[in-house]
């Protein structure tokens, strides 16, 4: 497998952390954003919509679309599991990694912001307060979503992580990079202290990774 | 059941799509989005973060994130299948389907146009110019992947409808909302045809709801 990503990409990072849950190791290509690689023909060969993580099987099936790619890893890699056995629970932990995956994630990423600054002018502050309003919004209901399940552990769902926790970790990140204070949700800071002592989590960080700088 | 829902809103119809391939019929609940019965306590206290569509379930279980309804959906009431039965062709199918609910859906959704309408000061022919690139950017990756597969059929997966088919349809009627011209993508007009010859997807359509107007 070959896994075309970013350090810093969200959706790359919650990848890295699913294939380390699984105990997978791709052979990691940097694809680096800030350069425009991801726009490059060599590139949009691999994945026409130029975006990453792309993950190249050993057959040569490319597979896109990250929460596709997750739910492609638990079918063919069962085992540990990271979505719960039952229908409400599974319905659960997917509502919870969509609420990040489509209401905070994409109205904040790279192209997007570029276009508020190039077409509306916006500033550091605008894009700040930006995101921190979307990803305010979205942990508000996080959290409101966290405290009403009273069988809830140290995870999103139960005591293991799923492909909740999968995907609002990397959100956490990207809050902090854009100076959002994450006090205000005391079990989304719960859990993030729960994951970052899981070394699958701690080594998928960005910081971590070999193009990162 | 009792479904909450908007006839205008992309993921009620979505929804509304997919119920209607599996047969089930819940009871209709109009959720007002342009007087903001979204954001009213009592609908609140049904789904804290203020999105429609919610379904409840007899038990009084409530599904929220559409993505995440529409798997539980197929896991719940599984005949007709609305993914493939191989792990590929699941992996394809909600890639197709995650471009749009992640890539195009939520950058043109209601709350984002109204922030840019006010802390940007976007006029009616920015909004369309804002809408129309993201559709026309997914829908230009979408057309790209959909040539690629030499399997196709009739819809975005083979000769039946998947959950690509029921997240895109709803895509294409916001494209003809904000004015895109559609003639661009012929493959992706194919599809829509062949799903609106459809009773389950023209008895979904905005303009046949109750609630339309």
């Amino acid at each position: 497998m070959k896994l075309y990503n970013f350090f810093r990409s969200g959706t790359s990072h919650r990848l890295r952390i699913a294939l380390n849950l699984k105990g997978l190791k791709p052979e990691y290509l940097a694809v680096d954003l800030r350069r425009e690689e991801h726009l490059c023909a060599a590139f949009k060969a691999v994945n026409p919509q130029g975006l990453v993580p792309a993950l190249v099987l050993d057959d040569g099936e490319v597979l896109i679309q990250t929460p596709a790619i997750l739910e492609w890893l638990e079918e063919t890699h069962p085992t540990p599991p990271l979505l719960p056995a039952d229908a409400a629970g599974r319905a659960r932990v997917r509502a919870l990694a969509a609420l990040v995956a489509c209401d905070i994630h994409p109205v904040n990423n790279r192209r997007i912001l570029e276009t508020l600054r190039h077409q509306f002018g916006a500033d550091e502050a605008a894009i700040n307060a930006w995101c921190g309003r979307w990803i305010s919004e979205g942990f508000d209901a996080l959290e409101a979503l966290l405290a009403s399940d009273p069988t809830r552990g140290r995870f999103c769902h139960g005591d293991r992580p799923t492909l909740a926790d999968v995907t609002l970790v990397p959100q956490i990140e990207s809050a902090r990079r854009f100076q959002v204070d994450l006090s205000r949700w005391p079990r989304i800071s719960a859990i993030d202290a729960a994951c970052a002592a899981l070394p699958a989590f701690a080594d998928a960080a960005p910081g971590r990774q070999p193009d990162a700088g």
